[in-house]
């Protein structure tokens, strides 16, 4: 990262830490603890709200809303709509998580409905996921990418220019694009896949960048070089996936903005 | 705590770990994991039921009854009335968690209709949850408090004498009152505020301890002098809100009756 | 374990780790976290989805299909339904948790009907589950065994070959049979009865077991072996529950198939 987004990005984690924002998540069953502790640990404020009887006022109160797709039933479809649409009223940003997009028609499909029916500021995604809201078919085989993040760098500015909404790609390598700008990140751990729920982490974090940065592509690319970062300092304890996921808490909770300012290795991708 | 109830808090410690009571949550999503860990280290036997079609058996066998607000849904709300009639038949103390009062009136509405309608042994919630239900307005950002216990605790007692219930108000300090008898538990550590569900697992050890203890100021009163107590603990060999977590499980599991009996540190506040 | 069923052993616990095998899940919201890092850490690929709009796409993507009945709705018995018909016309194989069968009449009803509507591969229960099924009566105070598995190991062989569905039995020592032949596995380690969900892990893992061995009672002698003897590893460093789970997640990921064919105590029950 140049010395400018690098002190941005520092910028932006105080001032999460200063502000707290409200991140109002309707999210999977799996995650839901784990990234409402990430949240936790970056500074940020939580809260898992799926009732259609008040997701709108639960948003009304956020500084982002975070829409994971991960584990679906029409009652969470329903809260989605109900609360992106609050959020589109009020200006609130809403990041969108497409958890096994190509996996199932329903999940491709309510994908696509959100982005349609909602201005979404972000869609995060693994390669596969991404590809297949790019093709319009199917391609993954659960909620485990099968695509290379350098495979979904081809049709991501693309996608992002069609949508008009910036487009994330993690993975060993993590891209960002809005078709215009594209930022490469290169930290993270391989120890990072092997963890439930980390591109949902990475999404929620996302969310709580978006709660202090309007511009989505910087947003994501901080979000993600913090998250990697911390991910290479818990890698340095660890002893496998359980004490990682352990330790990546800690990390995202003593990473503090100077550290993330030295430690984020952003590269931009000129086309 | 002095030397008499001191002895009260280990006998009820070890009841625990001697009866191993079922202690039925109905409780959110986020916290399931963790509050079924958690009374599992204290010695309960914890489980989760919300079903229309089996709230009731499984109340009956259970030594408390659990009811925590955070990610509610009509079913949930519904099946939380169903087993609180059976617990109340069955004279099986029934606990309230109202986790995001104040923040959306579904919220608010349905704690104060549980309250209505069932005879609730607890409350235990934060500052501005405590405060939603005293002034029947909201207050709270999500599910964190922004108020302090110093403003809870002046309509407190004031609350339990309208609901007749008595009210435990956690933070830096707890505050558990009757409105006749008022307590402050001194243990806890800021690492707390930094873990999700930490106020979730306060209700669900204090539901483990009214399955043994039927006056249920003196139960909450332990029950946070326990976990303030682990989570001073905790904190000795912790690096951050991830490790921390981890070890407040392990030393809920250690900590035995002598120790929490000479380490609680709990005063009576006089009016 | 004799020196070719332990190179078998190893051998499927590399074929998981060689095929990523997706192992799709319709589960209880206490323990999708842990069992998703578990089939992570062994080298299998964990999705959770439980929509009747998507179940039967999804099973026709996996490797095996895992219907557990720790929190039931009557949604997720439609889905477990819908999804175990599509498993069985694809051959995916089906592993029943009839998690609480016999602590109320909807989990002993449901597992029941599963097993009378679906051919399923196996079932794994602690010893009270089991002798619910096998009696047709209640005798389980909530989700914890109150029956030892001696006592289960007698019912155990006619309720495999009543159900024609082999039947695996965990607690202190596992015992799996479909009714000809009966094993015991001998690993583990007593903080497993203290880490919620370590049944449903145990079925889990089976499932990914299940994915690349056909023989439903070498598979989950295999998967519970490889459980145990990673909490005999995890329990070494572990101070207490909470870092027992995390522990057990770093062991069940560095746990090779040479160590597992080395370390598995095993022992056929002749009859």
């Amino acid at each position: 990262m140049n010395e400018i987004s690098g002190k941005r990005a520092a910028a932006a984690l105080a001032a999460i830490r200063g502000k707290k924002p409200l991140v109002h998540n309707i999210t999977n069953y799996v995650v839901m603890n784990y990234t409402a502790n990430a949240l936790l640990a970056c500074g940020a404020s939580p809260v898992m709200a799926h009732a259609a009887a008040e997701v709108q006022e639960m948003t009304a109160l956020a500084g982002a809303l975070v829409l994971n797709i991960g584990t679906l039933s029409p009652a969470w479809i329903e809260a989605m709509h109900l609360a992106g649409e609050r959020a589109n009223q009020l200006g609130v940003p809403v990041i969108l998580d497409p958890v096994g997009a190509g996996a199932t028609r329903l999940r491709t499909e309510t994908a696509k409905e959100l982005l349609t029916r909602l201005k979404v500021s972000l869609v995060r995604g693994n390669a596969s996921e991404i590809m297949a809201l790019a093709s319009g078919e199917g391609g993954t085989k659960g909620v485990d990418s099968i695509h290379g993040v350098e495979e979904a760098a081809l049709v991501a500015p693309g996608l992002a220019r069609d949508l008009q909404t910036p487009v994330a790609i993690t993975g060993p390598q993590d891209l960002i694009t809005d078709g215009k700008r594209t930022f490469m990140v290169g930290n993270g751990h391989p120890l990072m896949s092997r963890v439930t729920g980390m591109g949902c982490t990475a999404t929620a974090l996302t969310g709580a960048f978006l709660a202090v940065e309007p511009d989505p592509v910087d947003a994501a690319t901080w979000a993600l070089s913090y998250l990697g970062l911390a991910g290479e300092r818990a890698a340095l304890s660890a002893n496998g996936p359980g004490s990682f996921a352990v330790a990546l808490l800690d990390a995202l909770y003593n990473l503090d903005a100077p550290a993330l300012a030295a430690g984020a290795r952003v590269s931009q991708v000129l086309s």
